[in-house]
């Protein structure tokens, strides 16, 4: 834990000694219609015996936390099995994301794959193509990464502005576990490639067939043939039982329900590389094979669905992830961007993986532009979103990096504004 | 990843040197029940549009993970409120425990809390009792651990031989997974210690009113009031919606359902460090306030419920963990532990939390006698269960970190046996 400085030491003991004191909240409690179960009183829980062990064997949360779930936007498209749910961003902290709360991106539904049936079939410009079934990938060495996973058009809608009011929706096609697997680069060596190979095709088992062009370079760098998640088996919707992992790249070329590896000398121009993936400049032309995702990152909390309940003392909370490397700061502004200051960074800090910052604050109802930025260790920082568009122009879909903004009301309500 | 050594790549071309060709498996596919499924044929899964998004708004594991559980043993406690179930290591890997796959320990089952009337009292040798709602843990400073929780009586069977067979019930009691919540050390600031405060108690809100004596060192030094664990709030049979975390100190002083802290001058007695939780010796005395797991290691594959399929090349992998500090290296026996060699450490290493270990072989059908053996940062060895009776006795429940092993037999099952 980073020690808290002095001033936020006073700050602490300020809030704190707004607190109840013992006395004063039995006397409140006294009042209130649950007060039996306020201390020093027993409550009910404690007057009765509560269920045993056995009765779930797979746990799921507490009847009160029935409000965390990943939503939907049922305009966005067409059909759910091409569509996106959402990760509860806002509701979570930390940087492990739990399994059932991981984003969803189909684009033909999710296969159900029976793991006896399984095969990964690798071949293209390989000395002996091989046929992998699950029990043979699983008797290849592993190895553990905790990596996020961001889909390209993750605060899509930003481009032109302000849009979805919630960090779910603008930012929660993004999440972080922990991924158990064989690393792309065995698999290649024990097929032995040809001297001119230079690109793979990953293409998934789903109905959509989904398939994306790979630089070698990357598939030999540190790309994971992943089963496992958090670990246990992968979940249905993220692929299971194997999906690609890419660390730091787009998520649409993360292929999941992974059927096939083929190697070439020239990337195949897939439907998901051509016609979708792609960034629309201002000019017409598009930018093509985009894979990275720059740093990034987002105030989670307070934000449009997690207003702030009371002035003084609040922790403000967000998450950031690079593509690039590591996080290496995050700075956060009260005023839309004219100051900085920096966040503290709580918990571990990985490669290509989700850090969470905090910023403890004493709010007295003062309207504030809450921003955060990201630096990673290229040097890279997190660009205003006016910044970004003079270069990208509004027609793009994919690869929105840009500040968010949230403006915090005198009534501690939270909404998504436009601040270059 | 750690580059295998070039032995270790030796032994894995030939593994794969056996493993099915492209023409090979195919044609053996044809013959095969369910040949339509396999490469290069197209699977029934991809014909078929599979489920959209929204469906499960919380996801579950793949109907074919069913197996997949904690599990529980009738017979070892006179009620299932008052019992055990038991994390499935043997199916799992990486370092993260899935939140619904933690094992389960309780004295009066689990408390059903609604969080609008969750309160924690803090009250003793304080200036200032005070009294905190969910919202207002919220509001303070925050961290974010990653660390094991083992129950004292982990391995508790094996202190008078080999008994249950399976890393599940044998090793099962121990998680991992990341904490977030408040430090107690900010707690206890904030309430302000009065000059003899030298203990301090913390209750259960369940119907045992589970309470335990802990040091005000440790207190001051790591533990965390935490109300999330893998990013989402505490799960209610992980005491929903607030438990104590006393990172590396024995399972039951971490409580849960967290209701009452107390501060005093000397430990209280309590049911749970006199009659049970401490270490009865040969000579009839009985060890107290041995808070402290040491060192420990398991293979949690292969092993008695995760049989060696095939010779060849198999990973053999493990979970080692230290309440002393960090993991610094673990070690692999084949025969019994007369001869070591290193395992790989494969993922993050943290203070007082699970690492991943793996070793791997290539079995020729030979039947091995395997253990694992972990030392920590402090130079602490986990010892063999000889030697550890020698000091302890065999009438103890608690506290058995020898060193287990594993019967490999040729035909790849796995016994829990006896071996010094």
């Amino acid at each position: 834990m980073t020690q808290p400085t002095d001033k936020k030491r006073t700050t602490r003991r300020r809030f704190l000694a707004g607190a109840a004191g013992l006395a004063a909240a039995g006397a409140s409690s006294a009042r209130a219609d649950n007060a039996k179960n306020l201390p020093p009183n027993v409550a009910d829980w404690t007057r009765q015996l509560g269920e045993g062990v056995g009765v779930r064997a797979y746990g799921n949360p507490s009847k009160y936390e029935k409000h965390v779930i990943r939503r939907t936007v049922p305009w966005l498209t067409a059909t759910p099995e091409s569509s996106v749910s959402f990760t509860p961003l806002h509701q979570l902290d930390g940087i492990i994301t739990p399994n059932g709360l991981c984003f969803e991106r189909h684009h033909g539904g999710i296969a159900e794959i029976d793991p006896n049936d399984y095969r990964l079939m690798l071949h293209g410009l390989v000395e002996k193509p091989l046929i992998f079934a699950l029990d043979e990938l699983k008797r290849l060495p592993r190895v553990n990464k905790i990596h996020f996973l961001e889909c390209a058009a993750n605060s899509g809608m930003e481009w032109r502005g302000a849009q979805l009011n919630g960090c779910q929706y603008t930012h929660g096609m993004v999440h972080c576990v922990q991924y158990t697997g064989v690393t792309l680069k065995v698999l290649l060596e024990q097929a032995g490639l040809k001297p001119n190979a230079k690109w793979i095709m990953a293409e998934g088992g789903d109905a959509a067939a989904m398939n994306r062009s790979i630089p070698l370079g990357k598939a030999l760098d540190d790309c994971i043939v992943a089963y496992r998640m958090n670990g246990e088996m992968l979940r249905p919707e993220q692929g299971y039982p194997v999906r690609l992992v890419v660390p730091g790249w787009e998520g649409n070329v993360w292929v999941k329900w992974l059927r096939r590896l083929k190697v070439g000398d020239q990337p195949w121009f897939t439907r998901e590389e051509t016609s979708k993936y792609t960034d629309l400049l201002e000019n017409g032309k598009a930018r093509q094979f985009t894979f990275l995702m720059d740093a990034k990152s987002v105030i989670t909390s307070p934000s449009p669905q997690a207003p702030v309940k009371q002035k003084g003392f609040n922790v403000i909370s967000g998450l950031a992830w690079s593509g690039r490397g590591k996080i290496k700061r995050v700075d956060i502004s009260l005023d839309g961007g004219r100051n900085w200051r920096a966040a503290r960074i709580d918990g571990p800090v990985f490669d290509k993986a989700c850090v969470r910052f905090y910023y403890e604050l004493d709010w007295n109802g003062e309207e504030l532009l809450l921003q955060s930025r990201a630096m990673d260790d290229t040097g890279y920082v997190q660009p205003g979103k006016d910044a970004l568009r003079k270069i990208r122009g509004v027609n793009s879909i994919y690869h929105n990096n840009g500040i968010q903004t949230w403006a915090l009301k005198a009534d501690g309500e939270v909404e998504n504004v436009e601040v270059g």
